[in-house]
C-alpha cells in the first residue's frame, strides 16, 4: 500500500500522517511506502521499514503533478491547499494553488492511466447564505469567497474524472475544525477555536459575535476519521455524486461555552472576553449552520455527538490530558 | 454601445446577431460596434453604420481573448461551446474550449480592468438524475456530463468574478431549444426536435423513447429573448446567485406530439414513427424534466407557455409561416 499525500505539512496532513504511522496500515493492507508533498518541506514520520519520499514544491508548475504521481500510490489524500483569507487576499495565488494546482494532479493521474482512490478535502465554504434551517445533502452550493469557489470547481472535476473512470475519488466537505490547535490567528473563524484553546491554556480570548451565533464542528481527530474512512469506502455504494458534506456538532456559541465550563469548570469560562467586532460578524453570518449530512452518515462517516467531547478530545489529543490553572 | 458575441456562428448566436441587427439598440442605446468571435469565419449581419468586426481562432489559445475583449465592449454574449456530445467524446478538446476558453475569456476582461456586463449561456445539463419532480433553484447541480461539469465552473468562476467586481454576470441555463431548425443531427436530444421538425417538412420522424419522457424546452426565439433580457436586468436585483434556470414548457413527448396534432393536423402527426432505442432511452432518463424556474421568472425572463406556441414559433421563423404536405 502506497500513501501519497498533499499538504502534508499542514495541520491536518501532519495529523493525518502521525496516525497512518500509528496504524501502520490503511484499508487493511500494510502501508509500504508514503509520499509526502507541499510547498513547504514535510517532515518525515518515525515509520522503520516504510519508504518515505519528501516532494517540495509547488502542484501547478510544469511537470511537478506527474513526477509526484510517477510512483503510482494506491491512495492519494489531496489536503493541498491555500486557506480562505489568503485566497481572498491574493486571487492569482489562490487560483493557482487550489485551482490549477488541484487540476495538476488529477490531469496528472488521469494521463498516468493508473486509477487511485484520491480523496479531495472540500469545504462547507462552498456554501453561501441564505441558508434554509439544515442544509440538505441536495443544497446548491453557491460560494461567497474564491476559496469556496475553487473547492466547488475541485468537486466538480473530481465527480467528472470519477465517472470518466480516471481516478475514484470522493470529496470531503468539512466543517470548521475545532478544536485547532496552535497560535491564535487572523482568521474571521478563529475565535470559535480561540475560546476554547486559550482558556483551556489560561489565556484570555476574544469573543467577537453574539452568543447566538450557530455553527458546525468536528474535531481535527474526526477530520483524520473522516480522511481514513474516505480512503476505504465502497465507491459504487457512493454512487456518482461523489462529494460529501462530512457530520458535524451543531451548537451555538454559547452552548459551546456551556461546554466548557461543564468539561473545565466556571473559573476557565471566566477567561472568554466578549469584545463584538462587526467586521468578523457580517463575515460570519454568511456562513453555514446545521447540516443534514444524511448520506455522509448513512455512508459510515461520524464525529463527535456533543460538543463537550470536542473539548476533551482537544484536551486529550493536544494537552496530554490536562487543563492549565 | 458596443457587443461581442461568442460563438457567433452556431444556431443561437445567428439569431441573436439577426436579432440585434433588426432592433439596433440593446439596453436602450444604439448599438455601434459589434465584435463577432467564433472557430469559423462569422457571418456579419447587414448593419450599415455599425463597425462589425469578425474573430476567427481558438479562444483558450494564448492572447486570443485579450484582443477579443481590447475594444472593451459593453456587453458580452459568452455563447461559445462546444456541444455535450462532442465534449463527451473528445475528453481535452472538451475542457479546452468549454473550460478553458471561457477561463481565458473572463480573466481577459478581469486584467483589461473594464467591467461589461456579461451573458454566458450554462445549460440544464449541470443537473443530474436523480430528480425531485419539479426541480427548485436550490437544487444542487451534479453533472453526468463533461459538458455539464464545464458549464458548472464556467457559472462557479462567473460568480466569483462578479462578486469580486471583474465584471457583471448572468449565468443563464438554458433548457432543450427546440424546434432546433436545420437537418436532423445524432445528438441523444435530437428527437425532441425531429419529431416536431421532420413531419411539419413533409418528412418521417423516429421517436426512440416512450411518449411518457417529460422534458423542459424553449424555442430558438425564447433563447434569444433571455439573452437579450440578461443583458438589461438590473445586477443588483439578482444578487450574489447568479445563475438561472431559465423557464420552458415542460411536456411529454405525448403531448408534444397532441399540440403537433393541433397546430398541424393527424396527417403531419402519422410521419412520426415509434422505434424505441434503449441507448437513447439511457441516456435521456438521466436528465432533468420540470424546472421551477421562480428565481429567473421573478426576474423577468419569460418563455412560451404552451408546447403549440413553441411549434408556432417554429412554423413562423422557420418556414416562412407554411406547413409541406
Amino acid at each position: 500500500m502506497r500513501i501519497l499525500v498533499t499538504g502534508a505539512a499542514g495541520m491536518i496532513g501532519r495529523k493525518l500522517i502521525a496516525r497512518l504511522a500509528r496504524d501502520g496500515r490503511l484499508r487493511g493492507e500494510k502501508i509500504t511506502a508514503l509520499d509526502l508533498h507541499d510547498i513547504v518541506p514535510p517532515q518525515a514520520p518515525d515509520m522503520p521499514g516504510v519508504e518515505i519520499s519528501p516532494h517540495t514544491g509547488d502542484l501547478a508548475a510544469g511537470g511537478a503533478a506527474e513526477r509526484l504521481v510517477a510512483s503510482r500510490p494506491d491512495v492519494i489524500f489531496h489536503l493541498a491547499g491555500i486557506v480562505s483569507g489568503e485566497a481572498e487576499a491574493n486571487f492569482d495565488l489562490g487560483y493557482r494553488v487550489n485551482l490549477d494546482g488541484t487540476r495538476a494532479l488529477f490531469d496528472a493521474v488521469r494521463l498516468a492511466g493508473f486509477k487511485p482512490r484520491l480523496v479531495f478535502t472540500s469545504s462547507i465554504a462552498v456554501f453561501g447564505a441564505p441558508f434554509p434551517d439544515v442544509i440538505p445533502d441536495t443544497f446548491h452550493p453557491t460560494p461567497l469567497t474564491s476559496y469556496g469557489t475553487q473547492k466547488l470547481v475541485g468537486e466538480a472535476l473530481l465527480a467528472d474524472y470519477t465517472r470518466r473512470g480516471f481516478f475514484d475519488g470522493i470529496g470531503i466537505r468539512l466543517p470548521t475544525i475545532c478544536v485547532r490547535p496552535g497560535k491564535p490567528n487572523k482568521a474571521a473563524s478563529g475565535f470559535f477555536s480561540g475560546i476554547i484553546r486559550e482558556p483551556l491554556a489560561g489565556q484570555e480570548a476574544i469573543l467577537p459575535v453574539p452568543r447566538s451565533v450557530v455553527h458546525t464542528h468536528a474535531s481535527p481527530r474526526s477530520a483524520v476519521n473522516f480522511l481514513i474512512h474516505a480512503a476505504g469506502i465502497d465507491g459504487d455504494a457512493v454512487g456518482p455524486r461523489r462529494n460529501l458534506s462530512m457530520p458535524g456538532v451543531a451548537v451555538s456559541v454559547g452552548e459551546q461555552i456551556e461546554a466548557l465550563e461543564r468539561v473545565a469548570g466556571a473559573e476557565v469560562v471566566k477567561l472568554i472576553r466578549e469584545e463584538p467586532d462587526a467586521t468578523i460578524w457580517a463575515i460570519v453570518k454568511g456562513w453555514p449552520t446545521r447540516f443534514d449530512a444524511k448520506r455522509s452518515k448513512e455512508l459510515g462517516f461520524f464525529a463527535e455527538t456533543s460538543f463537550d467531547d470536542i473539548i476533551r478530545a482537544h484536551i486529550e489529543d493536544e494537552l496530554g490530558g490536562k487543563i492549565a490553572g
